[in-house]
């Protein structure tokens, strides 16, 4: 069964990259057009007078045909809406059953898949109905052609080259051209809503107590992943011109770009496990964290090693100026992006703050939606990458507009984009199962491909391990080795790879490495997503934990050095040993940025120096003089990688034969304490430090292989 | 002001339809593509070899080309959705200071407006950036063509047949050309969720007591205005002919076709105003049902209208067959979207009756929308009107589905609905805001405006009285003429006569109907809309109900006949007085959809005759025999035309000064004699036969001049 039989080596060769910008995304776009044409047409047939008849026919014949068409297209999205509802279904069915060893994502895929064998073999080849015609010109090739026949004028836009031997092939099969879509529809309208609700979800206390590990992860974890794939993928090229296995060029930047794509990793298999059998929250924090901000960064990083173009005529040797150039174009996308999204998140948290738009949850909702969009369009407009802006504007609308908003925004703004993630993250996931079948263009390069699978695994332990090791010289909280092999685990692969794979299809090179993206996603979202739950009962990871608490002092996950103290000396030692850069971030976000955009923290004529006094007053929201004394605990998010350690806790014990024991030891905080409104005091009471009473329980935790409930 | 200034009737005597299938929807399909060709293009560059330099060169251009655009086409939806962001606040400040003389609706044309002048007027007239090259052929013109450029070859997409006079002048104003949407895009995207939510809005039990006037009105009133309308329009066109004002082909088709589209009242504003006010429940039922079934009669009349078309050489003369087939086309259309709608909402209510798919909100959600969306695409891929079939399926899913759904599904689907439907109609209506500016084709005939004033006013007379008259003559609950006032003022027009105008604007007759079509919608929802409050005041309609109570027996708005006799006494009569039609599907509808589709109503196993035990047992869900005993009062919709007046009822006398004394009689029915579950019994039960204990109390109301609250 070999995807790319149609699309052998040599046949990729001729086709160069076309200017895509002017390729229709078939479905989509005709389902805008289409219908209504009938009123259109037998209008201006019946408005013209008998001479014009011919004429009149003839533009019936064209409407004809459109309609004919519009009807395939409507039929063709109903083909990817009825995959849904089935995926659907089956879904509530595994979820009804508690089967865990296939989740959403990879029964997309095998609906997408199977739809895509009868595409491909159930429905004849039939050839192009519109006849071409070939007229010569000897320019370069313009956008925009004006055809002139027998006195009227038609107006033709380019579409794309095509290679001489395809020809005759254009439009050969209609039903597999009509489901393939632009791959810029990924970008600008799947990625986002499943980018931003990424972002809009992280607001859990335990990813800003993780976060140096989790950017060290992202920033640093997917550069050495990019780096060590495309050396090894360099090697495997060359190995394949030995053995004469290659049939087209394959440049260094190639493997580094294909480094790059394939660093994005994606367990949203994994994650959905952990969050139903309510696994360790920190690793839980670590995954989810760090394959979010690789989705951005490996997009940055692919778009600087695509402009990197040495001068002169040897364009693929190193050029010293050309990679700086693309480092500070890396560094130019990365922090424009960033300030974009963060700057509309910010200018959402004020408009929330200062309308009392809360009384009208339906128009909040509907401003939130608005300038969360605008945040793409506002980068892509400034030439940043939307999908990146769009992550950063989700952090910040959580971390500060959430605050204000009413409680029935609350939960229609999560609602909304969790259900437009949803929606279009197994809609991208079934078209990866029809695109293997569908799609035209395939290489499939056995040696490649096993060589890839190689790479990746040897890129993500080069990136896992030694960064741990780096992090727990630093970490207090030490990441485990079965925290470690995890993680190694669930270097899955998903929507992003696969969007930039598609992105760019034009040469040899990108074919072959499209093919192969694809089967990696396969390969991970199946067979390492079905192993999720036997490998966490393998490594000894606890579950059963309740998110909103912390685990315990000491644990197997957890190997706490030194020994157990009594606690309130231990957050003495935590507020002394948190890196003084949170600390300062803490402080600032706390007395300044909390309080100017939300109506929480301490009012801001007590943080802000006298002579701010009259803009302090306009800041400052009033209901900060009537909250002072409740503290909303949802809002005091702690960034200290270690610090609310020994606040409050809870965790349960799960023995193999399934019967579970929850334990909850809670802590309760004294409110009249709570009136000082010093940041250092409020950080000496979120670390715990003083009127604390703190259990301390050891616990012994067995994976329930099966759960009976 | 004259907008159409640049657009004098010469000018669009040349335009004939395009094939407007091919044309694309420039800011939309822009946005799905551009981006990321940076990546495609300069990939090709760097692969390329040093004698393929020039070709990278030539690439590279278009490529800058194409970015340059997309970055253009994202300023441009940036400029909408700050638009939209502008309204939803001024929308709040207008809320927040209880101004009700302008509706949002309204706020997001004056905002458009404002745009549109900017754009037209403050930005300069770019010339095409791109040559155009004609080569000239002899046949018809090919949907696909392929250019041989210096043995390259290229594909092109036929874009749409350009007028000799305007060669030169393709893409004149760039900035213009961006921000005018593909017409289909309002039919395909944006009218959808507006339809949708107004049909799954629907389930009051006031529209059900009164559809057989709703139904009246809808289809006899629309068929009417249409006809009206069309004659009285000939008239004007033909008195335009004498003037010699008209300087191209109206024909009576024409006329009637405008009749058609201009007859789909909106009266959004209105009904937004008496929810605000909760004004009378019946007229609220009246104006509304009215206008949501009226969208759908003036959609599919007026593709009737289109698809006429007479045999032989005179093809505007009367053809009885043509005449015919047109009716036959309205009844398939209609009745074909109809099932269509139907059988989708009864394949959700199933779905969700027999799996336990409420147990996973978003699922069921998810699920939700993509087979309402479905029905949609079916109805387009059968070639019927999948609008009118989405309505349908919104009144079905409501009555149904809706109460198959989880608690917290039903406020999810009504939510998800909601943003959609407010999104897409701000949307729609600054658009016509921008349109009176920036589109390129307006034809401004001030008699035809004026005689279209004064027909859709007479249209509209001719309409609701004579069908008033007629109705009050079956009707006990007699339609008064305050009433009869109201309605004929608020025939308002809005989002779907601009859909419906803007779809074919090839000929100068439909030019003219656009523009035409453009200044009543402005007139009617800023002049008209801001009028509401005033002229509610003046015909003494009731304002401050409780739209969950019932009319007090007699009141101003309510002539009621007969002399008040006892309730009891009434009510019997009332039973008798209901039309057979709607105690038949009643009583169908209780007995046997309500318990096959939904988990309410009498078991089946009572209901279907004793043959059909097992299939009876099958399709009742287990939970009826439970919740037998307290059935849902949201389920009993009373589809009688007058029944339950007597039931409950509650009004509020508000005075001018301001102060409203709000007194509810309330009735409680005796639980305990719910247990038969007879149809008729249950019927009795609706109707207030029996034991309702009802206090009368005449009011008499006065409406806030100003709410001084």
């Amino acid at each position: 069964m070999e995807p790319g039989d149609a699309a052998r080596p040599g046949f990729g060769r001729a086709a160069r990259a076309p200017p895509r910008r002017l390729l229709l995304p078939p479905l989509l776009l005709s389902l805008l057009l289409g219908r209504g044409l009938r009123v259109a047409a037998a209008a201006s047939a019946s408005s013209g007078a008998a001479a014009e008849d011919s004429s009149a026919m003839e533009e019936l014949a064209t409407e004809k045909e459109a309609e004919e068409s519009h009807r395939q297209d409507s039929v063709s999205l109903l083909t990817f809406i009825l995959l849904l509802t089935l995926t659907i279904l089956t879904i509530w069915l595994f979820k009804h059953r508690r089967v865990r060893f296939l989740h959403e994502t990879g029964l997309a895929m095998i609906y997408g898949l199977i739809v895509g064998v009868i595409l491909r073999y159930g429905t004849p080849a039939t050839s192009g109905r519109d006849k071409s015609l070939s007229c010569t010109q000897e320019d370069r090739a313009f956008s925009t052609l004006l055809v002139n026949v027998s006195g009227k004028f038609f107006e033709y836009t380019l579409k794309g080259e095509i290679s001489p031997g395809k020809i005759n092939s254009v439009e050969q099969n209609d039903m597999l051209r009509k489901v393939t879509f632009d791959p810029e529809v990924f970008f600008n309208i799947l990625l986002p809503p499943i980018i931003f609700h990424a972002g809009y979800s992280l607001k859990k206390r335990h990813f800003f107590r993780n976060l140096g590990s989790i950017l060290a992860y992202a920033f640093l974890g997917t550069a050495v992943s990019c780096f060590i794939i495309g050396n090894l993928m360099y090697g495997v090229v060359k190995l394949m011109k030995i053995m004469g296995q290659l049939s087209d060029k394959f440049y260094y930047t190639d493997c580094l770009f294909f480094g790059a794509i394939i660093s994005a990793t994606d367990p949203v298999t994994v994650l959905a496990i952990f969050n139903e059998l309510h696994a360790d929250v920190d690793l839980y924090a670590l995954l989810f964290g760090e394959s979010v901000l690789n989705d951005a960064v490996a997009i940055v990083l692919s778009s600087s090693i695509v402009a990197y173009q040495p001068a002169g005529l040897n364009t693929h040797a190193f050029d010293a100026a050309a990679f700086f150039k693309s480092v500070g174009i890396f560094l130019g996308i990365f922090s424009g992006s960033f300030t974009m999204g963060a700057v509309t998140g910010v200018v959402t948290a004020l408009v929330t703050k200062f309308t009392k738009l809360h009384c009208f949850p339906l128009l909040e909702t509907a401003l939130f939606f608005l300038m969360s969009w605008s945040t793409f369009l506002l980068a892509e407009a400034c030439g940043f990458t939307g999908v990146v802006a769009v992550l950063f504007c989700g952090i910040t609308q959580a971390h500060y507009t959430y605050n204000n908003l009413s409680v029935e925004s609350r939960s229609r703004t999560k609602q909304l984009f969790e259900v437009l993630h949803f929606l279009a993250e197994n809609f991208i996931f079934s078209y990866m199962g029809l695109a293997l079948f569908t799609f035209q263009k395939h290489v499939f390069s056995p040696v490649f491909i096993i060589g890839a699978f190689v790479a990746i695994f040897l890129g993500r332990a080069a990136h896992i391990y030694p960064l741990s090791f780096f992090l727990n010289l630093g970490r207090r909280h030490k990441i485990g080795w079965n925290f470690q092999h995890m993680m190694m685990f669930s270097g899955l692969r998903g929507a992003m790879a696969f969007a930039l794979a598609i992105r760019d299809t034009a040469s040899y090179a990108r074919q072959m490495m499209f093919t192969t993206t694809l089967l990696i996603v396969f390969f991970t979202v199946w067979i390492i997503g079905g192993g999720t739950t036997p490998m966490l009962s393998w490594l000894n990871i606890r579950v059963g934990v309740d998110p909103d608490q912390d685990p315990p002092p000491n644990n197997d996950s957890f190997q706490v050095l030194q020994g157990d103290g009594p606690d309130s000396a231990r957050g003495n030692r935590t507020k002394q040993e948190s890196a003084w850069i949170f600390r300062l971030w803490y402080s600032f976000d706390h007395n300044y940025l909390k309080p100017i955009l939300t109506h929480s923290g301490p009012p801001l004529t007590t943080t802000l120096p006298a002579w701010c006094g009259l803009l302090a007053r306009c800041l400052t929201s009033p209901q900060v003089y009537d909250n002072q004394e409740p503290l909303r605990e949802e809002d005091s998010d702690f960034i200290l990688t270690e610090g609310d350690l020994t606040l409050t806790y809870g965790d349960s014990t799960v023995t193999a034969n399934g019967s579970s024991g929850s334990h909850t030891g809670s802590t309760s905080l004294e409110g009249s304490r709570r009136t000082k409104s010093s940041s250092e005091e409020v950080l000496e009471r979120d670390l715990g430090v003083g009127d604390q009473k703190v259990s301390s329980r050891g616990t012994r935790l067995v994976f329930p292989l099966e759960d009976n409930a």
